[in-house]
């Protein structure tokens, strides 16, 4: 099973390295883990960004699933990239699982960047805009497509001390994933 | 055709009249707008969440194209809903097109919320994340989808006065999709 490997683990400074370490953790659980940045583009080229979300299509198009790290990125939901992969799989009918190393609901996330208050039922940010406020760490469709179309939401109990480097809960959609596969041949 | 009206519309405090707005000029165009809180939703149902997303879902999948509202949204990148609908919808071979109210790029959205500093090649945040620098609006992949899979994001010159309630962009892109129609029967 190939599972694309999305995140904006892409954007750290040992990017490179992270994705090793994934691909690593899939290969113990005898998955293959497909990381962008295993296709070589040339980031000096006028049509770079180009380039590279042709070889992320090309990438999803060859998974059969994702493992989406929709740990907050600036902000208060997940990267917007990882979203929009995410999307993507769901709607190409593929395995959909995803972690998130921080636990914390969105409406309390929201409360890091800006004040938020009650009006009526609802609750709103300093813009009156309307803060989702479902019990669930992000958007609804996200939680929800994962939910239905793979695994749910994989969070730790408390945020790990490495947000960005701890690979617990990614290893645990990576044993979820792998029930999946059919029963190794007998060794004798 | 039928369009899936995509955006953070849905949580501004005249959410209703917006897509009404919305679908109006859709009609006007000979188009019809889907928008997600025709979906009646009871909100104090324990399931509520996954009513509206399952609600999103069949509309989408009953859509021919959408139409994302991709303005910033409680930070430098799109609503992250939004953001997955898109994907789901390019996932499913539909018809893309998406605007944006906002025609800062994305390293200059960023640098309204943290500091972004030059590292060797890359541009960075506070916490040493690469901040993505290809001169786009937001996140390379929704705006490669969008001009791929449909028409390049619409932004206006200038931001709007109203960034939440100006309909100009969304309008073009209304009418980009229109002109994928076959032409109106003759009137006599």
């Amino acid at each position: 099973m190939k599972i694309y490997l999305a995140g904006p683990d892409v954007f750290l400074p040992d990017a490179v390295e992270t994705g090793r370490r994934k691909q690593e953790i899939c290969a113990r659980h005898r998955l293959i883990g497909l990381y962008p940045l295993d296709n070589a583009v040339d980031l000096s080229a006028g049509d770079a960004s180009l380039r590279i979300f042709r070889g992320n299509e090309a990438m999803m198009n060859g998974a059969d699933a994702i493992i989406a790290n929709l740990t907050p990125f600036r902000g208060a939901s997940a990267d917007a990239g990882t979203v929009y992969e995410l999307g993507y799989m769901a709607g190409r009918g593929k395995l959909c699982l995803g972690y998130c190393n921080d636990p914390m609901l969105y409406a309390d996330r929201v409360r890091k960047f800006t004040e938020v208050t009650s009006r009526g039922s609802r609750l709103v940010d300093t813009d009156g805009l309307t803060v989702e406020d479902f019990g669930l760490p992000d958007n609804l469709m996200m939680i929800h497509a994962l939910e239905l179309r793979g695994y749910p939401l994989v969070t730790p109990r408390q945020a790990p001390a490495d947000l960005w480097h701890d690979l617990t809960a990614f290893e645990v959609c990576v044993r979820k994933a792998a029930e999946r596969l059919p029963p190794p041949p007998a060794s004798s």
